[in-house]
């Protein structure tokens, strides 16, 4: 049996690309519309798993989901990365010239202002989803507007690709992650000589100098290296901080297993929320 | 002769009630549409300084901001704090029970969803800006339409606030910096033992093990207290990072002249972006 995968968003929104790029291609996508929508499905066994965004170049950590991988018990089975590749879409027979206004997420709308600089006469419209932004231009078929999306939003909806790669940042990736409930027994996937593992944590300490130093000692002294470091500051707790951290390495290996005691001791909360193959 | 203060967004934006907590009060606000041009109207001398976000405590850093203060050479001359109350606002005479749309910034629709889980009937309508959509729903008079911003908002306009603080969450702090061209002389504003100063730096290492921590020890050797750490994707070149880091002390001093030595002979890249009085 295929397994469902929950994400947020219309058909044809990044986060199915993502999904597209996990476990062979052989996910069966399940829209919903918030992200919290996407961690209680897997959580009430709806879906099997879940894709969401958890970074991206331009515009760094999606902080709700940290959040929800907080609140909810799901672990992190694997990571991907996907190109943020924008198009101008629009229903077919309708021309580049024809176009005055433009549809989409006001993210995307941000992510392409060159090519509303050099075609002022086109309207820039706000809207709540990039995907979706193309569904609502073709089921109104509008004769005057576009929508901006992914070519896969093009595709499912049957719209046309009238500009591509519109965006002005080549260099935007988001990274996705894969997540699923924790099985009995084996939180993590087991290790595998053949492959490379990353580990995500989420961890606090107390705002007296020095205790972020202490707390990197776990990971430096045993030349381990940090793929990501963030503080973010505590809901109800202004300008006190939680840090995220990523590091190369899997929780059962000696090195890993012994920083992770180490920085326990430091740290006045710890979360391992995964550990999983290093994605491309 | 007062001082003019760029800030993004319409009369009424947060930045602008940022902007009245600095100097007394006494700055005068200018709108633009964009942050580069907050930024270039200060490079340019349209005006003396500038207000801008650069973290939230939902919503974490203002990324776009430390991109145009690496690109800009503007300093850090202050820091405050505003907790971001969001209100229903409509025209005079609409009452509560006629609204079926509210129109606002996307994020700020997303601040405010139990509101909507609560008046199923009542539309999200995403808008370019806060405050920018009271100006609309005031202009256009409409009867059936709300809009969600800030109580200077609804005075600056004319609207009246139907709802107050309809977010979700109370702890939505917004971090503000107030910018300025490097005076000839002195980047800095002197030392002056009966305030208090932070400082805000940016820098890179060779993503090796290890080099992170060597960088902190430059601030934990010295005891000197970080108040925010992030690493941030590097635009072309995506997964590797640059950081973000406050730390509590005067660049003029000791210890902290001390550790941006050590930092520099650590770091492939660091830039002082300001040094001020720790705001509240």
């Amino acid at each position: 049996m295929k397994r469902r995968a929950a994400f947020q968003g219309a058909p044809g929104a990044f986060s199915q690309v993502a999904a597209s790029q996990f476990e062979g291609g052989d996910l069966i996508p399940v829209p919903t519309e918030t992200f919290e929508q996407v961690f209680l499905s897997v959580v009430n066994g709806k879906c099997h798993c879940a894709v969401i965004p958890i970074e991206n170049t331009l515009h760094g950590s999606v902080h709700e989901n940290y959040d929800h991988l907080l609140k909810y018990d799901l672990v992190i089975r694997g990571e991907t990365f996907v190109r943020i590749v924008h198009n101008l879409i629009a229903p077919p027979g309708v021309k580049f010239a024809q176009i005055r206004r433009v549809y989409s997420h006001e993210v995307a709308l941000n992510q392409c202002r060159r090519f509303f600089e050099e075609n002022p006469r086109i309207e820039r419209t706000p809207f709540f989803d990039t995907a979706g932004s193309v569904r609502m231009v073709m089921e109104k078929g509008l004769k005057d507007a576009g929508a901006i999306a992914s070519a896969a939003a093009a595709g499912i909806y049957g719209g046309r690709i009238l500009r591509k790669s519109i965006e002005d940042d080549r260099s935007n990736y988001t990274r996705f992650f894969l997540l699923e409930r924790p099985k009995r027994g084996s939180r993590f996937v087991k290790p595998d000589a053949a492959k490379r593992f990353k580990t995500t944590v989420i961890f606090s300490t107390r705002n007296t100098p020095g205790a972020l130093f202490r707390a990197l000692s776990a990971f430096a002294l045993r030349d381990l290296n940090l793929t990501k470091i963030e503080s973010r500051p505590l809901r109800g707790k202004p300008w006190e901080y939680l840090f995220y951290l990523d590091f190369i390495g899997h929780v059962e290996d000696a090195a890993p297993r012994n920083a992770l005691g180490h920085l326990a001791e430091l740290a006045d909360m710890l979360r391992v929320l995964g550990c999983y193959p290093i994605g491309q």
